[in-house]
């Protein structure tokens, strides 16, 4: 059961979503091309918000592979040689990281990530990932169907194809009221 | 996302609630004396289950640890010599054997249990554990709404108080329309 | 979408479970006599309740009419010479009160209502109704996993077997946390 | 709870969201434009469906007014005299039409939707109402993670702005596997 720990009232949480990848299937290859520079991105994002003390959570999709762990996956990515590699070495979890499995598009769905988050009482989120039109995008949905205020930097956000990602980052601006600033921009004055 | 292996259609679960689980809390000790003996009726299940080619999985407390890895559970009840070590070793997690981690009693909220359930093509749960009057009985009656047939064998069922267990185990039969049988009487020609 | 109205910030809320119910099954009659006093008892805890503001919610079985409006419902107990009539008559719900239909036992199953109490900001539920070791129970469960803190008046309780429900009032007290002590205890004080 | 009646295996259910609607806020003007031809070609899907003897689900919005049956929004909206009588109108709901109000923009959040589906047996949705680019996608979302076959006919969508509605279609068509061929192209031998 949830024990109330210290860790309450982070209000701010950076998820990054599928980034542990191998990128093993069709348009994987097209798909870093547009994610490599956003993992880089994300990585100056995520040094700026643990530095703040502020929570990182992974979410990742299981692939179908109901019996592996989170930690398995990213040594599959980077010891496997895989296509992804060089992201998950970017993006490597450090031990204090959270991190949920995915059976789905939404990190929201049949997952505890609304539970983990209002343990960590987090009222914010940054996503930052791929896909930027999938599986970012449905996160995006339920995040503000949960009330979730959203910044999504535009530039920590990639998908296969360039028009399509820039599709989705203004169609969350619109529908989810998402702060979409490059990362560059952003400032932990802003929350 | 969900991958169409050809997993589908098992029909029969064995679930095997909190069974990994250090005891290291008041009523532990108390807990372990009734839990030890329904380990080994557990153990006989699961061997009778694989047997038939049935999924086991694993529904465990992540106890507030949200940054912890299942497998990393295991090592910590064994290798980490707690009071629940003698459960942990004889219900060790087989690698092909599935595991989802609660932050709850119900073994079904916030989790992809149901997800992984219907990926499975399960209808029917064998429901074994502790606490008989929280955790199962919690899991139960999410598993009785959402449609399950329930076998929840009495001898696999432990409570810190054995009153209080029959009774859990009584109230399942009666409102959750389970047939609690032990596992002495298990036969897979049951289902 | 759940606009921002002013209902904001209520705290307490009473819930009514399944006390619009034509009693028209089986044991139907045996749980109306242990269900008219209760339903004596809810209706001055909820003149109470209301007296203070505090927001009145009916949980109410939907009987698989999924066609079916809950004021049709309540025209059905009354109107239509049920077996429910009195309650329906002592509780008939005012227009202010707000009303949930749940398709299975616990109130929260495929329902807005946790939506419901985040917007009301409720965070203490007092449950109230029919049956106790059922509908009343599985929500009390849920309850209990989304955090609310719980008080179950003994008195406002009622199951088709008193043995049955004093067990459930029992276990809601010590697996929930719930303070059951009866109505007449009750002062808003406490909360 | 839910009885087994003989409803089930309808496999094909038509969902009309939002078009219950009394278009009274910014832009309703706009969207009532392109609601009103949408509304013609969803009241002949209807006809079509209903003669082939499957279910109508009307998903609505309840607007914040968690104290309001859905029968009284249509007559709100039809004897209000408000933007969307003729909507209403067009498509007044029948006595056997079933109604699922949501909180939220998803049909399937916070709302017994799913349970409603598998109870009347439905694999397959036709998604039609507004907005297009809102609480149509938001439901698409859902409903592809549920695994339903999805029929969106392009012609029965509405948003407030053109361009939107056909990039949602558009998005619709890709990610979520949709058919998105208009309604004059629909006949029932495609399921």
């Amino acid at each position: 059961m949830v024990t109330n720990t210290t860790t309450k009232d982070h209000k701010l949480a950076l998820l990054i979503i599928d980034m542990i990848n191998d990128l093993e299937f069709e348009s994987g290859d097209q798909l870093l091309k547009y994610a490599l520079p956003a993992a880089h991105a994300i990585k100056k994002m995520k040094e700026k918000v643990k530095a703040e003390g502020f929570p990182v959570i992974y979410i990742n999709d299981n692939y179908g592979q109901w019996q592996s762990d989170f930690r398995h996956l990213v040594r599959h990515c980077i010891d496997g040689d895989s296509r992804g590699k060089a992201l998950a070495e970017l993006l490597k979890p450090d031990e204090d990281d959270y991190f949920v499995l995915k059976p789905q598009f939404s990190g929201f769905f049949g997952t505890p990530l609304n539970i983990l988050l209002e343990h960590l009482g987090v009222d914010t989120l940054i996503l930052t990932g791929v896909a930027g039109n999938m599986c970012v995008q449905f996160t995006a949905n339920d995040a503000y169907m949960y009330h979730y205020k959203l910044y999504i930097p535009s530039d920590c956000i990639a998908s296969a194809d360039k028009k399509e990602n820039d599709l989705a980052i203004e169609t969350m601006r619109q529908v989810n009221k998402a702060d979409v600033r490059p990362s560059t921009d952003f400032s932990l004055k802003h929350f």
